[in-house]
This record gives structure tokens, C-alpha cells and sequence, in this order.
């Protein structure tokens, strides 16, 4: 046989015959000046059309391989075939909206997946509390019970019984609900509905990483809200607000990630009161609030809301399987009808058996049950993360948060995230540094520590390994400056 | 009891307490210049603490319903209280780029969930082919083998082995496929990367209709192809390539939604060519090409792209359960990186059972033999269709497909689809009028038709119900215009 053909490879024939063929000339097997054997002949060969043959040489000829002399048939030419047409270059295509860095979450998630790693640097729940055999047989009977229906897709809103269970739950009427694959999916939305590049937006500095990102890709201009001793400073917003009217606030008032602090609940008071007065709108995303270890927790900004300027998220993702892809936005009905057609450009339906697997979860009184099971659990967490920084890593401050999944702990002086996560990796332990959640690229003389994924022994262990990277820092950094960082930082 | 507040009721407390005052007062119950309990009495009546109703009181005071008396308490002020602040005008917030017309599928999805109509306006597959059990035990499998794991979540990208067997399908490699929610994702990912407000974008006219709304809310200009005689005219799309330097060529080239329509090989390689020549992307949308029910089609513009310049996008979403959302894209890895990063933006992590359900389905050979049962079915929907309106609507022409979901007919010269579509909604059947699917408003001459999902029973009592909605419009038609459209159109 003159060719063969890979049977497992993919592509149309003729393009395979010519791969084949092109192989051959390239691996010198068949010269320049030798004649190929005639489509006739090679069609026969290989039991395939002769066209297909035609076509063949006719796309090895374009490529300048072989040329078909009149009379001679086809000839292979000499080995260096003129170039092919040159390919894109993508990045040139690329519009300016979408240019950017590379995403923040990659680093992360290269932390996450490496086993030699302790990892402190995620924001997920444990997955070792996760109900799967709850889940699993929920899942088998809303398959068994409404398959067919589901399986073919849920309106864009959301699966309709979910939405209802929400809005029960919120107390707020259907069609102030909006089901989202997570808060992530939320902000996305309303910055693409609410934001034009050069607008100002206001956020708590340090905030959400995620957010950031998105309102700085929309071309958002981002600002701290102004603050005065560590708690809101009502006359400067209220002067802000009037002045530059920002396109809206954005807040995580309980167990805000990364601080693990809370708005107290006057500051709640006086921010909805601010965004009432002033109309503008005031995002409050609630991932954390039912994640609560001990203390008092303020109203929902959206309950203390009395004139609809208050839009919720909130989300299962940091309470149960993240992995379904379900959260949610309260808004009014003309927001939710605006965001939802905006969704729609995005995914014409959504996954039906997560959204009714997770609705049977909650409805059957299980989301409860899960709370009181795993809120010990991670109060237990977060004393042993606590116990174990006091221990091995004095030299930090942080505040013992009431709830969430972080401790926000302060470097000692002279020390920046970026060289400390550098010995950290190389000691087997990560974190994230300060400066990805601050608008302003400041941040660095922080860490977030995410205490939710791993047992009390585990969490001990890796702090000992940060004490470890912290020790071997200052001391190179005592070498460095000649001994200008002070003696009592050094283990 | 002086104030009984409702359990069911919602909201913090204090707002509960301010709310049924408020009631009282509006009511008449509580006249002006009336003393308010003291704030201990109220919270030794309610059992709630004192700080409660002192914030209830001070929530009354600053909306003008009482005020506070140094010395005599708290006192009911005059029925009108000063207006709270104005609600939010939406409207007036929303940005102009998402500012937009009634999104199409709405009035799609209407008509499809009234059950005494008999819909041919779908473009779904037919529930009643789903291969339900088998899903359900497969999902069962997933959960039960790796559910702590894929309720965590999966990378943006998807789900590697869901990935790898794609790209294996696909004759591609890993880092060439991006798993979405389905193709409007993709084409919704692509507008954000390439499109800038003004841009050109060239389709085939008419096309599917969620892609021209994708593109003209990303501000493109999209221009028909060239054809002539219903081939696309290779010398007028050279030229308008080289002059206009459309961002992107987008095409369905096999059975094409709505017409049904394929390019022919030599046009798929001509466009091929063409796009390569000058380094224009080349969006290849491909959900229908599995859906043959006779005759040949040629190669996959992928297959015959030799410079890289086709993007491809395909979908589950036409053979196998679209509420699982899963659709994929292949082009070059740097063009794969930029659209996970933007899609990061839009949702941190996808669901995990949904891929890895089904890609145990297709691993396990599944999907193969799926199609050999539903096709059978799908052709002898399609041969009933095509029968019926020759019996009940002879007044239609149009082609009958070999592939897809559709027959695209043409009405009646006189007969638009608007109107006809209210005459088949009152008579219980619809259809999606042509002018949906073309970008510049024509169309209505044409009526979209989807056979897949009806029985051929139901098929024939559709088709029926069109065929008297056409003759009622006729002869309405003819009494108006006194007789100009020709008495053979009246039934």
C-alpha cells in the first residue's frame, strides 16, 4: 500500500490524505522530482472517492508540496514548500474592553491544587462537610420525580419553585428574585447594566477580590468609602455622594471578606439612609451572614431598606456545593426584569436539576439541620487558627472574627506579603496577600487566612509552617538592613 | 396588648414595630396629638428589649408620623407626614449599552408554555427522547465516586476529563477547548473579546436569531454575506473582507437555524480560504450537524481551516438535555486563555455533576447510540410536517431539510407572519416569524416551523389548525383589499 491512514485521526479525509502524504515528502521517503501515483490509482488504493484524492493534491498543491505538471501528472517539488498563510495574531484582535491582567484567581487556584500545600489561600466551604448522601439521593428523586421537564432547561429567572422558597425567605415577592450561578455572576450583571467606563463606584477598603475585578473591567473608577476610626464616616459620604455621585455603593456588611469585620448597626442604619437620601444604589452582598460563631449581627441592610435602594446578593456557594452554581439577587421588579434579559444573552436557560436538587435540600428543612452541624465545626477551626498565630506567629495581629471564613492578620513592620508568600510556598503553606483586596494596590502589609478547609491538627500544622517562613524572612531581612528590623520580631 | 405584630411577617424587628404603628396611625386608631406607650411599657408588652422600640420610635420620628416631646413622650404628629424619599427610577440608572428592547425569547417562551397550544416555535430537543434513567443512575454513579470533589466545583475551563474527551472528538488539543454553558455563552464571550461598539460583523442572512441579539447588544453593525443564486458570492466577499475588515465572519453551515439550509463543500472552502487570506475569525456555530437524517454534508470548517483562523462552537444542547448546559468552543490556546479569564468574570467556578454526568454518558458510548434512537424519530417528525402542510397549507413553499430542527416556509404573497401568528395563536398552534431571524427587519415573508419535539398526530393537528389560521387571514385579507390577493390563496 502506497499510504496508510491513522484510523484514530480526526479531520476530513482528503485533509488526512494530505497529512499523510505531506509526511512522507517531509520525512524525505518521497523525493523532490518523483511522480505521485494518479488520483485514480491512490483512490483505488485506499477505497476512498476519487475526488477526495483530487482534492487532496489540489490542497498539497496550494501549499506549494507537490505541483501537477500537464502530462506528467503530479510531481513532488523541492522540501521547502512556500509558507502557509500566516496565522491570526489574537492578541491584536483582541478588544480594549477585554484586554487585561492575568486573573487574580489563578494564582490562587495553583496554591489550592498543589498537595505539598497547606492551603489558607481558598474561600470555599469544607468539602468534607458537604451532605453528598443527602444530596445524592435528593438528586436521584428530582430526576426520577421531574427529569424529563428539567433536563430540558429552567426559565432564566430561575427554577420556579427555588425562586418562590427565596423569596419566603427574604421576604420579598417572586419577581424581586433573581436565581445567579453566584454573587460572581451578580456583580457582573449589574455592572454591565449600571456601569460606564470613567463611573465612580465606593467600596469598603479592604474588600472582595472578585468584585474588584469586575468593576475595574467594566471601567469603573473604585473608591473607599470614606472612614473615621475605623467606622464609616457619615459626613464625608454623605459629601461624597452628593458631589460624585458614585453609580453605587458596594458593601459585605457581616463577616466581610477579607476582615471578617461587620458593620455595626448604626453604620447599617446610616449607609441605607445615605443611599435613600441620596438615590443611589447600595449593593450589599451577603455570602457570610449565616456563618455566624458568637456575637450579635445587625439587620440586612435590605430589611433596614425602606425605600428600595438596596440590592441583595447572597449565595449557597459558601454554605453548600459550591459546585451547583446557585445564588441569588433580591432587586426591584423592573432591575431583576432588566438583569434577567441581560442574563439571557449570556445562557438562554439554566441548569435544572441543581437548582430543583437544591430547592427539595431546603424545602425538606435540611439547610438548617447543615447549619448546626457545621458551625461548630468551623468555630473549632477558627479558635485552633487563632490559638495555633498566637503560638507560632506572634509577631502577627489580627482580631478573632465572629464569623466567616477569614483572619485578617497585620504583618509586623518591614515585612510585605509578597516575600513572605515566597517562603511560604517553599515551606509548604499559602495565604493571600493583602494587596488584592484594596482598590488602591496598598494592602501588603496584610494576609488573609482562610481557616474553613482543614482540620484543627492540619491548621496547626500549616501555621507552624508560616512561622517558620516568618522567621526565615526577618532574618534575611535583619541581614539585609543591617539589623534595622527589631530584634523581638526575629524567632 | 397595644400593638400586635404579624410572625409571618418579615424584616427586623424594629421595622415590624414601626410598621404596625404606622398602620395604626394611617388607620385612625391612633389619632394625632395621642401619647405613644413609653419605649418600656412597649418593650415589656412585646418582649423585646428596649433599644428595639427606641429605634422603632426613632424610625417613626424621622419620617414625620410622631415626634418626641422633652417631658411628655412620644406624640402622634398629623396625618400627613412628610413623603418618605422617592423610590429608585430604574430606568433613568440603567447604562446605555444595556439598555435594549424586550429580549425575543420572551414572547418564544409565552407561546410555548400555553398547553392549548400546539407549539412549532421551540428550537429545543424533544423531552420525550431523553434518555432519562440512564442520566439519573449515571449522576447517581458521579455523586456517589467523586460528589465531595465536584460539589466543590471545576475550573472555569471545565471539567478535565469532560475536556479531554471533547478535544479528543474534536481532533484538537486539551488547551484548545473551552467547556461553556452552552453556545450563547460562547458567542456572548467572543462579542465581550473582539467587538467594540461600531465594529462589522458579517452572518448569513437569516441566521439565528440569539446571535444576531448578541452581537447588536455588543454594538456591532452586522451585514448579511454576499450571495447570489443562493451561493455566497466569493469575488463580493473578498472585497467587502479586504475594504471593511469585518472583526468576524459568523456562520451555521450545517442545517442552519432557521432555514435548514447547508453550505456546500466547495462554499465551506471558499470561505475557509477566504477568511484565511485575510486573517478575518471565522465563527463556525455547529449544534445541528448530528441531527442527518439524509443526504451528505460537507467537512466542518474547523476540518478545513489549515490556519487557525476558525473558531468553532458547538452544543449538547440540540441532542442531549439543554438543562445541563453544557456547549464547548475550540480555538487557538491564546484565544481560549483571554475568553476563561473573561469568563472568571462571570462565574468563579462551573457545575461539576452536570459535566461529569455527562461526560460519563458519552465515555461510556452513549451518545452514539442516542442518536441512532432519536434520529429515526426526528426524520418521521419532520416527514409528517413536510406531508401535512403540503395537505393543509398548499399555499406555503418551502424545502425539506435533511438535517436540524426546522422548515422555513414561505407565505403567500400578501401574507405577512405577524399577522398570521395571531390568527395561529387564537386557533392553537405557533411558529416564529421570519423577521427574527434577520438583522435588518425583513423576513416576515417567512414562517419558522420545528418539528422536533411534537408527535406525528400532534404534527398534523398543528399543521391543520395553520392551514385554517392561513385561510381565515386570506379571506380577511381579500375582503379588505376588495379582492387583490388571488382566490386561489383562500382555502
Amino acid at each position: 500500500m502506497f499510504l496508510s491512514l491513522e484510523t484514530r485521526s480526526s479531520g476530513s479525509l482528503h485533509s488526512r490524505i494530505a497529512e499523510a502524504l505531506r509526511r512522507k515528502i517531509d520525512g524525505g521517503e518521497l523525493e523532490p522530482g518523483t511522480r505521485l501515483p494518479t488520483t485514480r490509482a491512490l483512490a483505488a488504493d485506499l477505497e476512498v472517492s476519487r475526488s477526495t484524492v483530487v482534492r487532496a493534491y489540489e490542497q498539497l498543491e496550494r501549499e506549494g508540496w507537490v505541483e501537477a505538471k500537464v502530462g506528467s501528472g503530479t510531481i513532488i517539488r523541492s522540501r521547502s514548500p512556500e509558507p502557509r498563510p500566516a496565522a491570526i495574531d489574537w492578541d491584536l484582535l483582541i478588544a480594549p474592553q477585554a484586554r487585561g491582567p492575568e486573573p487574580w484567581y489563578v494564582e490562587t487556584l495553583r496554591m489550592l491544587s498543589s498537595p505539598d500545600v497547606i492551603s489558607f489561600s481558598g474561600g470555599l466551604p469544607a468539602p468534607d462537610l458537604f451532605p453528598v448522601e443527602a444530596i445524592q439521593q435528593i438528586t436521584r428523586d428530582v430526576l426520577r420525580d421531574e427529569g424529563t421537564r428539567i433536563l430540558q432547561g429552567c426559565p432564566v429567572e430561575g427554577y420556579p419553585p427555588l425562586r418562590t422558597w427565596i423569596a419566603q425567605r427574604e421576604g420579598v415577592e417572586l419577581d424581586e428574585v433573581l436565581i445567579l450561578t453566584g454573587s460572581t455572576q451578580g456583580l457582573h450583571l449589574l455592572s454591565q447594566a449600571l456601569v460606564q467606563p470613567g463611573d465612580l463606584i465606593l467600596v469598603e477598603n479592604p474588600t472582595y477580590a472578585g468584585a474588584l475585578r469586575t468593576f475595574e473591567t467594566a471601567g469603573a473608577h473604585v473608591v473607599a468609602l470614606p472612614t473615621r476610626d475605623g467606622r464609616l464616616d457619615t459626613r464625608q459620604i454623605d459629601s461624597l455622594l452628593a458631589r460624585a455621585r458614585p453609580k453605587f455603593i458596594y458593601t459585605i456588611p457581616t463577616y466581610r471578606n477579607p476582615t471578617g469585620r461587620s458593620l455595626t448597626q448604626e453604620e447599617r442604619e446610616q449607609i441605607v439612609a445615605l443611599a435613600s437620601k441620596h438615590q443611589i444604589p447600595l449593593i450589599e452582598d451577603d455570602p457570610y451572614s449565616l456563618l455566624r460563631y458568637g456575637g450579635a449581627v445587625g439587620d440586612s441592610l435590605r430589611a433596614i431598606d425602606e425605600t428600595g435602594v438596596v440590592i441583595r446578593l447572597s449565595t449557597f456557594s459558601k454554605i453548600l456545593f459550591p459546585g451547583l452554581r446557585v445564588g441569588w439577587l433580591v432587586a426591584p421588579p423592573e432591575l431583576i426584569h432588566r438583569l434577567s434579559s441581560s442574563r439571557s444573552l449570556m445562557d438562554l436557560f439554566v441548569n435544572g436539576p441543581s437548582q430543583a436538587s437544591l430547592y427539595r435540600f431546603c424545602q425538606r428543612g435540611l439547610l438548617d439541620g447543615h447549619l448546626r452541624r457545621v458551625l461548630p465545626v468551623y468555630r473549632e477551626r477558627r479558635d485552633a487558627m487563632a490559638e495555633a498565630l498566637g503560638t507560632y506567629c506572634p509577631q502577627l495581629t489580627f482580631d478573632v472574627p465572629e464569623g466567616g471564613f477569614f483572619i485578617w492578620a497585620r504583618l509586623p513592620e518591614g515585612i510585605t506579603s509578597r516575600p513572605l508568600l515566597q517562603h511560604a510556598l517553599s515551606g509548604g503553606v499559602s495565604f493571600v496577600g493583602g494587596e488584592l483586596f484594596h482598590s488602591d494596590g496598598s494592602g501588603s502589609e496584610h494576609i488573609r487566612l482562610c481557616f474553613a478547609c482543614h482540620t484543627p491538627e492540619e491548621i496547626r500544622d500549616g501555621v507552624r509552617r508560616l512561622g517558620l517562613a516568618l522567621a526565615r524572612l526577618l532574618a534575611s531581612s535583619e541581614r539585609e538592613h543591617g539589623g534595622r528590623v527589631p530584634v523581638e520580631y526575629v524567632l
